[in-house]
Order: structure tokens, then sequence, then C-alpha cells
């Protein structure tokens, strides 16, 4: 089923973007007045292979939860239990990305693909646990192959599902404690960056906590020696490092592409997800939209690997999707404009 | 009508910032986590006097539009009567600034403060011309002081009246032919920078118009000799120097600012009246959001003299409100956190 979904992912249509470029020269607005915003809808038009593409409405976010055989190692402050405890705070609608989410009209589900403890079953939470939480990546692989593969699988679904269900772009959300620890070996494997330039301070460690972080990045880069283009391969170096939400977003950003349909991408966790996909299938990067920049420094790494440029930098560093959320009005504008701004031929408006 | 305005603003409260700081430590995710959303949700409680502060929704954008003397020292490619042609097409909802209001459910008042030519009355347009066009900067003041007057007293009423059709929060809009050239001196003047530093290529002049600009600017400062510190006052310089719509929209900010509504700031049009605002009242500043950085240089000059961060920055230089509208979502976000995020208490989530 995954080679399916790879085999589906095509490149954009240079016809659609060509389309979308000229168009923006007959808008009523001076040419490159609106700045990032026109190249975004130029991509979102080579994606959908049309001219205007679809406005991205409604939006879905998918909150991948999963824990961390990595936390015994003692890489944040707060305990695991917390990774449980937040699925029950989306369930409720009393997180940020629920109050982002309703701001923008999109839907929240969250997907349990590696929680350590049993959830019990409610509405909004897809039970699709690969295992109860990885091992830990510094004495071994984090997860097997096949599970590794699962997961990005459970991903690959998830944005099938939203999908068939009416979302028009999809938005990454993770949920784990310690996962930004997984997701800093994961950036350094696929953007061949060293430890100290990929590892933040997550959700606020301290100094010392800081450092011990950074060194625990190293032991398993050191032990896992991790090479995409080695015979173990993206889906080799995923097993022995990632987290089981990094892997379903993967998927999840896979899936989003095989549908030509944009994804957000959020926070360190989805951009090292996005760096896994992109070396699954390389044209599923003219899906993603880089939603903001994280406060962690792996996120931008990752993003200048993935060459996007993010559209909000406000400083946030919290994961659920929230960053993804604040950019969905943006890329819905930068469409809007191709639907509904008149020409200058249309308006009688004159040119310079 | 202006003095009961400006003696209206009153600062910031205190006690309802200090609220809004407690409150961010209880709510369910990680401390200073939310970056820069966290400090502007304080600032708009401060402004509310109270936490929560309202949502600032809905929104409501006014396009103020006025004509500029200084458009026959051929500052810009673009005839003068796009004015008039673009007031047109807001009314009809054909332009970008109709769209991303669409986007966001906000909506757009056009004023008519000064366009060259008579308008036709219309479901949306406020008529309320001063005068048909400044006069040109560079060979006499802009416009009288009386006239400056009444230009900001037009913005004050258009923003009361909005705030009593319901309006949360209000956005900056301008329209006119050559206001960026008059935006630059307004910000040269009230931010004391020279004019190589505040002139950009507005909606796109080659090298040598751009050069030549510059030049306007310069000849404008020295026939002026502004002071907003001196005799003249803040007023005297906004009349010399001014557009009709600079001049609305700081009236605009003041309206707000004395209903104690966020205003979000667009761009270099906007700051440049918002630099007149602060200067006629400091404590206006508090009510300022500033929506985006605009890739006129002066835009930036203008924000860090007035000490505000932008929300967006992806090189946008239109004007007409729409980076101020790309913010939106983000303002009410920021705002919504503070409603509607459940406290680690209240949602059993366990802390560090």
């Amino acid at each position: 089923m995954l080679d399916a979904t790879l085999a589906a992912i095509r490149p954009a249509d240079d016809g659609a973007m060509t389309q979308a470029r000229t168009l923006h020269t007959r808008l009523t607005k001076p040419a490159g007045s609106l700045g990032a915003l026109e190249e975004l809808s130029v991509r979102l038009a080579g994606l959908a292979g049309t001219c205007p593409p679809p406005l991205p409405e409604p939006g879905a976010v998918a909150v991948f939860a999963a824990d961390h055989g990595v936390h015994r190692q003692r890489v944040t402050a707060w305990p695991q239990e917390v990774t449980a405890q937040m699925v029950t705070n989306f369930l409720t609608g009393g997180a940020v990305v629920n109050a982002f989410a309703r701001q923008v009209g999109a839907s929240v589900t969250v997907v349990d693909v590696g929680v350590a403890v049993p959830l019990e079953p409610a509405d909004g939470l897809v039970p699709a646990k690969v295992r109860p939480g990885t091992g830990d990546l510094t004495s071994g692989p984090a997860m097997s192959r096949d599970e590794a593969r699962a997961a990005v699988e459970v991903g690959v679904r998830v944005a099938g599902q939203l999908a068939d269900d009416g979302a028009r772009v999809l938005l990454t959300g993770d949920m784990g404690i310690a996962n930004t620890t997984a997701a800093a070996t994961l950036i350094a494997a696929f953007a061949d960056a060293p430890a100290d330039a990929v590892t933040g301070r997550g959700t606020g460690v301290d100094d010392v906590t800081y450092r011990h972080k950074v060194a625990v990045v190293e032991a398993a880069l050191r032990r896992h020696r991790p090479d995409p283009a080695g015979p173990a391969g993206p889906v080799g170096v995923l097993a022995a490092l990632g987290g089981l939400e990094h892997a379903a977003l993967a998927g999840f950003i896979l899936g989003a592409a095989a549908r030509r349909l944009p994804v957000i991408v959020d926070g360190v966790s989805a951009v090292a997800a996005a760096l896994v996909a992109a070396a699954l299938a390389p044209p599923c990067r003219d899906a993603m939209v880089a939603g903001h920049r994280s406060a962690e420094p792996g996120a931008t790494v990752g993003l200048r690997r993935l060459g996007l440029e993010p559209l909000v930098d406000l400083g946030l560093c919290l994961g659920e999707g929230t960053g993804a959320l604040l950019a969905l009005p943006i890329v819905a504008s930068a469409v809007r404009v191709l639907h509904e701004v008149a020409t200058f031929d249309s308006a009688g408006v004159s040119e310079k």
C-alpha cells in the first residue's frame, strides 16, 4: 500500500503554474505586490494541476500521538503521562490546537499511533497503535522496520480518510513527550547536520538538560550511523531513530501528495517527517507548505534542506499543529486571489 | 471633537496585563511556547482593561482613498485616474482587499476623503471628501491646517461608526496613487530619518524613477523643514507633507484607541499615519497591532520608531489593508487562547 502511494506521487504541473503566473499579471494589483503569496498560489496551481487551484478549505489537522523510549534518558522535564493527558485535552477541545482550529474552521482528529498507555475509545480519536511507544534509540532501534512501515501506512490512511471526508488541505499535528529529541536525530540524519545544530530546548529545558540532550542525540547518531542513501534506506533510518508519530506524519504527507492536496507542515516534528517523506518520494515536496518557523533550530535546518520558506515566524514551539493553523488563512488567501480578484480589463482599471 | 478623542485615550491597564500573564502560566502549554502571541494577548488585555479581552471579531477595514498633488512630479508610473477606478473595484468586490476580507469575514468600507474626481454615491462608500486631492508638497503645503484636522476627524468618525456597527477590531486600508511618496516624507519627519532610508519603490518604479522619487522626498523635506515638536506641531507637519488618507488614517487609529479597540496597522501609509497618531496621543500606541512588514523600507523605519514588531513578513507591498487582513486570524487566535484553553488543573494535565 505504501508502494502504491509512492508511485501515485507526481511532480507539479508546469502548464498550470504558467497559467497562474500569467493570470497574476492580469489581476488588479501591481505585479509582484503580493510577495511570497504569488509564488505560493502558483505552486498550489501546479500541485492541483489546474488554475485556479481549489480553495484549500476546509482544513483538517491530524494530531499523531506517541511516546518515546528515549524519555528515560531525561531529555525533558515533562512526565511521559502528559502525552495521554494531552490526548484527552485535545478530545475535549481544551488545547491550543483546538482553539486555533476553531478560529479557522478546521477539524481536529487525534490518532493514537503509539501512546504508551491504552486509551479509551472516543469521538475524534483514531485507534491505530503500532506499539505502545518506541524503544530507547540510544540503546537500540526505536522500532522495527515493519513497525516503521506500519506507522507510515497509518498516516497515509488518515490522509486518505480526511480527504474522503471533504478536507481540501491537510495540516500536520503531533503530540509526544520527548519527541523533539527523536526529531533532532532524524533531521541530523536526513539533512546531514551535526547534533548541536538541530537540537533545541523543546518545550523548555534548562542549560544542563539541554547539553545532555545534545549528547543523547550525538550518542544516537554514533550508535546507528544513519545513512538514508545506504542499504537500510529512509525506512531503515526512520526505524532506528524516529518516533511513531514522525513515521505516521511522513505517511500523512505522502498521502496528501498522492491525492494532490496541499499539506501545511507545522513545527520540528513535522519537518523531520517531511524530510523522511521527501527521501521516499522527492516530488511530494510540491505538496508541502511550510506553515511556520518553529523556535527549534532543527526546523530551520530541515526547511532549508527542503527548500521551503515558512509563512509565519513568531517564535512558537508548541507543536500540536498550532503553527500550521496560523498559516491556513494565509494559504487560503493566496489561492482566493486567483479565484476572485478582477482583471484590469474586467474592472476597467488603467495600467502603468 | 479631535481634542475630546485625544483626551479619551488612556494607557494600557497594568492589572489586566498582569492577569493575562498569570493566566498564561496556567494554560495547558509550556510557558512561552506561543512566542510573540503571548505578549500580543497580554497587550490586548491591557488595551481592553479586562482579561481575557474581547475576541477581536468581527473585523472592519476602512479603505481611505485620496489623490496627491505630488503625482505631477512623476513619482509613479500609474495614472492618477487609477485611484477612482480602484474605488469602484473595491465597491464591486474585485480587489485583493475584498478577497482577503471575505477569507476572514471582515467588512470593507471605502471612504472618499480626497479623491480628485467626483464619485457617484454607492453602497459601502462613505462620502467625506475634504478636498479633491492634495496640493504638490514640493511647491507648497499639501493642505491647510484646517483641512488636515478635518481629514483626521473623518477618520475618527469612521472608527466610531464601525465600532457602533459592531466591529471589535479595526483594520487600516488606503488607496491613493503616489501615496508612498507622501508616506515617505511623513516617516522621515516623524521618525527623523533621511529620505533614502524611507523611500521605496512603491508599486513598482524603475531605477531612474526611484532616484527621482528620493530627490522629490528630499526636496519636500528641505522646503518644509518639518519638526513635529516645533510650533507647527504634528498637525502642521501632517498638513505640509501628508495625504488626506494619511490624515484620516491617523484619526482612525486615534478613534480606535479612544474606544479601546485594537487597530491592525497595514503597510507604509498606515505606519506613516500611526506615527502622526502617536505624536498626537502617545498612549494610542497601545491600541496598535502591526499587521505586517511591508516591503517598503519606510514601514520598517516607522515600526521601529513605534516599537512594534509585525506579525506577518511576506514581502507584500500592495496597501489597501491587505497585510492587516492576513494578520487578523493570528490576532484573533492569540486572544482566543485566553478564552478557550484549559488550565493544567481543569484538564488534569501534569506539570514539569
